[in-house]
């Protein structure tokens, strides 16, 4: 089974639902999923670099239009009314430059930032505070995404 | 004077700092300037559109590899160790898609994620907690900060 990495992590190709030609997308080992949120896309690039300083053009514009892509989907099958993304450095969980796409809805959290924390909590792998899921509810939902793209959002090179 | 439209509102040319052929830079009428983080930066689009899916891919792009050279020199010039990069839409106070940039420091904000209220704030014209910046002081960063970018990353067109 092919597997990509996230910083220290390998990521198993039935957690990715989208994969462009410079970047890939998988579903959370723990979301927050609990009934205000639905879902974190981690977006990083293939070649792995710390900073988004290190990325270049190519990756740039990669990621950034791929976040579109990915952002219009999850928005609309999770029922978002919006999306947040961001790139996060200070207190940076993983060291692999990553982009969360975050499908919202209004009054999700009481504090509309209050999810900042969330989105800490849900890369960092060895956090206590949620129990993971299984590979098969992992390999579900990255399936049920990845039948949203076409064949040429998918490089699988 | 030439001036530029941020949603509703007019920004004057003096404000600002950098300008793409897509984009531009500019400093914030209510910073956040108490001392633990300096500066954040608000890069929107120069055609208004209100969402990020709205974007061309023209206009992803610049944004992108613009937020890359911001990034370098106000993390650098703010002594700030990492950055934080983001888009938010949920609360999001301005009707115009845009960018923020923000140089954050190890332990600027006790919660890391603290952060986030004090951008909505910082965005919000009518916000009452912090007195606005006179138009003399903006001018005094803008010219600060333009004088970083080459000629040729200021299309002023």
């Amino acid at each position: 089974m092919k597997t990509y990495t996230f910083g220290p992590h390998l990521i198993r190709s039935s957690q990715v639902f989208f994969l462009s030609k410079k970047c890939f997308g998988f579903v959370n080992l723990k979301p927050v999923a609990n009934g205000r949120i639905l879902f974190i896309n981690n977006f990083p690039p293939i070649r792995v670099v710390q900073r988004y300083r290190d990325l270049n053009s190519d990756e740039v514009t990669d990621l950034f239009l791929s976040a579109q892509k990915i952002g219009q989907v999850v928005e609309r099958e999770y029922q978002g009314t919006s999306l947040t993304l961001t790139i996060q450095a200070t207190g940076q969980t993983v060291p692999h430059c990553h982009l969360h796409i975050i499908p919202r809805k209004v009054g999700d959290w009481a504090n509309n930032d209050d999810i900042y924390g969330e989105i800490d909590k849900s890369t960092r792998v060895d956090n206590e505070e949620r129990p993971p899921r299984s590979f098969e509810e992992m390999e579900k939902e990255a399936n049920f995404l990845r039948s949203f793209f076409q064949s040429d959002d998918m490089n699988y090179n």
